[in-house]
């Protein structure tokens, strides 16, 4: 097998959290600010974030629910009343406590003094609730139910440290929020969105999960349930990439979201809430970039295909840019995965090797060359980038292909492109995750080794709870482990807690995480 | 005629404000939101907003501008720099000065005194001083030229009074921001986005607009030109819909967006940026509303057909249902306006007739009910949203259509209420322009007479600056108006200046205005 020098200059191996900082920046998917803990998201990176939310939002709407616009700011009263209710009430947002500058006679600009705001407003960190105001001011009867709304939105949390798509004071995200009458109906719509994220995950992102229910120590304040996605990263971490939780009536009691039922009379509503974010795309590089940068699934591909003419900057060129043109054309006719193919013609000016990198770093899914001589020959030069390398000569891997065969083939291709990144991380996941520990000494054991690879452990557990749960938790956090979810599919339990000794009722995930 | 019983308690001609205000209720499109100035915009208003935005982004993305996304919060020295650089600088704007809120020992919450930001952030009410900061670390050499950007966001202007839709404190917006190496290409994208604009607003919105360049007391601050499109709204008065400015080299060289030119000299890039905001939601229903709700043009209503079963709560209901169901496929499965159709087959409990004139007040296009009857006879009742009422007998205008009938000629229906409403715009716009006044003195008595529909008047100028302009600031204010724009493609000048008598060089307009 030939040596093959990679585009990036950290590989995974060597260094995961550079290498993942390098993709970030060789892909030109975002970078720091300037402002604390915020990033830019530049047009790749925002691209991506476009096709997840476009993908997602048609799931959000064919289940019937509706996308409305909450305010940003929320009275510091809201959250005095949560404060209240619930314990492990997060405090670090951003106040806003002044509507106006004024000059401070040094050329600087400072908070006016007299435009002080009565109420300081919090900049939302999530809307809950604000938008249990609005359900208490919509629903009256249970003819109003369910009431499912989602958001799209910004919001803040103050991060002290922070890593780009990952954990940011600034991020965006969505927001569902529904109301129902009972348990049973809060509970359905509670799995209904964990099982969108799970199949939103797999089928758009490429990116296997495994859904389950969180344990009571990760729950959302104030959620009776709280369920994940987790999603294992190619250094074995967890990322927990998107959450659904069933909140009971306790956030309908604090808000007062009550209906009249059939019989007339007054009952507070069952809620639930669940969210991804823009740090679906950490997950995306995570688990299918490779040492040459990113490598997007072609369903988020903001380009599936990208055209390189091999431009000399003369007159030929216009030839050579007409037979692009028309190739172009043909594959834009067409649909693959459900969608027209968006393919793109790079004319810009510049070496087309260069430009080939480019896009190998940002992961465009397959990249076509095209120079005087394939016209003359009607053949085009394909990459892949799923399988970018010639293993044996340590060169790109192009397969020089007639021009119709390969416009005859592209659906099927990305088609398969899609799968491909999807089985490979589904592989790897599932080499990773290791059952059949049995003790705290095993799990030690398995996580000892600093250079192995770890991955997750299953281990099977009685569900402690309390201050039980809270010795379980201290144990795992002394090897840096948290525990995961418990998943929906996991085969029953059939033999003792490897942390209580005591017979075992269900199984549970046990990982490093993000 | 017959008296017709409209669906609204107040008529446009009688309190046009409270009618605007009954609108967007009836419509259930936005409502306060308890926090100041921000209002909650609902599902049916969000719906027309997203509706805007796809076909906005189509546009936006076909120049070849891409979307990126900033941070929502702004260094207040960005501010400062613009402060010494802006004559006309607005400071109402909220201003974060705290990360965190800690309990104040009273059962309340307060901003954590240890927690005070060095440096107070701004939350951004427009995105200039940031995006500049991203294009001077972005932009090198010419090859990097033009920088076409784009940014969907929320932004805040702490307004004192604000108007749902039309003024508020949170709104949403697009702002596009792109740098190039001279006058001559900025010029050419500050003309492009106009035109995008006055597309968008005449083409998707039905909006008749007149797009020309603002007088010089109406530039953006730091504007070199900046250029707008005005609509015409039921009561006469104008509404800027949209703006495009031409910054020159201002904010290029106060936030150092410098390039090199092919002869390796370092110049300042020409910077253009545009918007439009919700705001355009306000002139949707100020240009198509009527006495009985809004009325949706076709290309942005969330549904575009919504089909509503006269359900008994009997068995019977269930083959009703069906029949109703294969009418939507049969609709779904065509196209209108190139888009598949949108139609919604309203099943929620309730009178049909009850449901008819919720969705005639939320102005959906076309309303088909269907009874047993009608089902019986494989008839549909059309009613058509901008034809409501048989005026001969003031009842709703139902035409009794053949199945087939209607849903082969579905298509050209909505593309024909799409060319109605706008139609019916520009005539009503067209027939309340008044040219030929040629003295101040007309002026004022053309709009003495409040009860009047004055509309606009187109007047021929001299173009003064400086002093001399804003004397004709001052004369226009005492009578309530405004100089609006210069439309683009009005007759040249060819009498004199109504303000100062001298030779006149072109026409401008003069309008009560939002």
């Amino acid at each position: 097998m030939a040596e093959i020098r990679h585009a990036l200059n950290v590989k995974r191996e060597d260094d995961f959290a550079a290498w993942y900082q390098e993709v970030i920046s060789a892909a030109d998917m975002a970078e720091e600010s300037g402002v604390r803990g915020c990033m830019v998201i530049k047009p790749w990176g925002y691209g991506i974030w476009e096709r997840i939310q476009r993908l997602m939002d048609d799931r959000i709407k064919a289940a019937g629910v509706q996308n409305c616009y909450f305010p940003i700011f929320i009275p510091l009263a809201n959250f005095e009343r949560e404060a209240e209710h619930v314990e492990g009430f997060a405090k670090e947002m951003a106040v806003v406590t002044h509507h106006r500058l004024i000059a401070d006679g040094k050329g600087g600009l400072v908070p006016d003094p007299e435009a002080k705001l009565e109420e300081p407003l919090v900049v939302r960190p999530t809307s809950e609730t604000i938008i249990g105001d609005a359900m208490a001011r919509w629903i009256h009867s249970w003819r109003d139910l369910p009431l499912l709304t989602n958001q799209w939105a910004n919001v803040v949390r103050w991060e002290m440290r922070t890593r780009m798509f990952l954990r940011t004071s600034e991020f965006l995200w969505q927001e569902g929020h529904t109301a129902h009458a009972d348990a049973e109906d809060a509970l359905a719509e509670t799995h209904r969105a964990l099982e969108m994220y799970r199949a939103c995950a797999e089928e758009d992102l490429a990116m296997p999960v495994i859904a389950g229910e969180k344990p009571e120590n990760e729950r959302f304040p104030g959620a009776d349930e709280t369920w994940s996605i987790e999603a294992m990263m190619q250094d074995g971490k967890a990322l927990q990439a998107g959450t659904s939780h069933y909140l009971g009536t306790s956030f309908a009691s604090a808000a007062g979201i009550k209906y009249q039922d059939k019989e007339g009379g007054e009952k507070y509503c069952h809620t639930t809430s669940w969210g991804v974010s823009t740090r679906l795309i950490g997950g995306v590089i995570m688990t299918h970039g490779d040492d040459d940068g990113l490598r997007v699934p072609p369903r988020i591909a903001p380009h599936q295909i990208v055209i390189l003419p091999m431009l000399r900057d003369k007159p030929e060129d216009a030839e050579l840019l007409a037979y692009c043109e028309d190739v172009r054309t043909a594959l834009a006719a067409q649909s693959a995965l459900g969608e027209p193919i968006r393919v793109m013609l790079d004319k810009r000016p510049g070496k087309a090797a260069a430009k080939r990198w480019d896009w190998v770093r940002k992961g465009a899914p397959v990249i076509v060359e095209v120079g005087p001589r394939d016209m003359a020959e009607g053949k085009l030069a394909v990459l892949r980038r799923d399988a970018l390398w010639n293993l044996d000569n340590g060169k790109s891997n192009f397969a020089f292909t007639p021009r119709d065969e390969f416009t005859a083939n592209a659906a099927a291709l990305l088609e398969e492109i899609q799968q491909n990144l999807f089985n490979e991380a589904r592989e790897r996941r599932d080499a990773n995750i290791t059952r059949g520990v049995t003790s705290m000494d095993e799990v030690a054991a398995h996580f000892a080794d600093g250079k192995r690879y770890p991955g997750w452990l299953e281990v099977q557990w009685s569900k402690p709870t309390g201050e039980a749960l809270e010795k379980v938790v201290e144990q795992l956090k002394a090897l840096k482990l948290t525990l995961r979810n418990v998943p929906r599919d996991a085969e029953p339990a059939d033999g003792n807690c490897i942390f209580t000794g005591q017979a075992a009722v269900e199984r549970v995930l046990v990982a490093r995480a993000y």
